[in-house]
């Protein structure tokens, strides 16, 4: 679970986070995104629930916020790069987001 | 209160921050500080109560969090600089972060 993703599995799972606003972070193996919401409470709302997620997985985000902005950056350290957990917190921040 | 400090606030209120640890931020007039817990849990914890202060304050940190460091940089975009409510949202997270 916790293995850097083959080229396989990034063709495979990369293409539909892209389609979401997930790209590729500059020079390292990590995704991330930029959420905007409506004011500061529906951002700190957003950490809330993800950082709940993140403790049960126990995988947590590099994240930050001003105001109604977060921003996001997901990499697996134990894995040096990009690892199904990521893929996985990231499809569970946006259904948070929503 | 929300005028940037003249040069005796700053000389009145600065010293006891730095004191803490809050530094001066490179380039532009703002106040930093990062802040290390034992986990993510007690990281974010204090992220939430600050958040909750920071919300009632109507006065908004710029965050970010990797697991259990949380780096704070706080000025008054209003102000154009550091003004009376960063000197108190630095003081209110200090102790919050106790």
């Amino acid at each position: 679970m916790t293995k850097k993703l083959t080229d396989d599995q990034r063709a495979e799972m990369l293409p539909p986070l892209k389609e979401t606003g997930w790209s590729k972070a500059d020079g390292r193996d990590a995704i991330k995104k930029t959420y905007e919401f409506r004011n500061f409470v529906e951002a700190f709302g957003f950490m809330s629930k993800a950082a709940l997620w993140a403790e049960k997985m126990n995988h947590h985000p590099e994240w930050s916020n001003v105001y109604k902005t977060v921003e996001v950056t997901l990499t697996t350290h134990d894995a040096d790069g990009v690892s199904e957990l990521d893929i996985k917190l990231a499809k569970k921040m946006d259904a948070l987001a929503q």
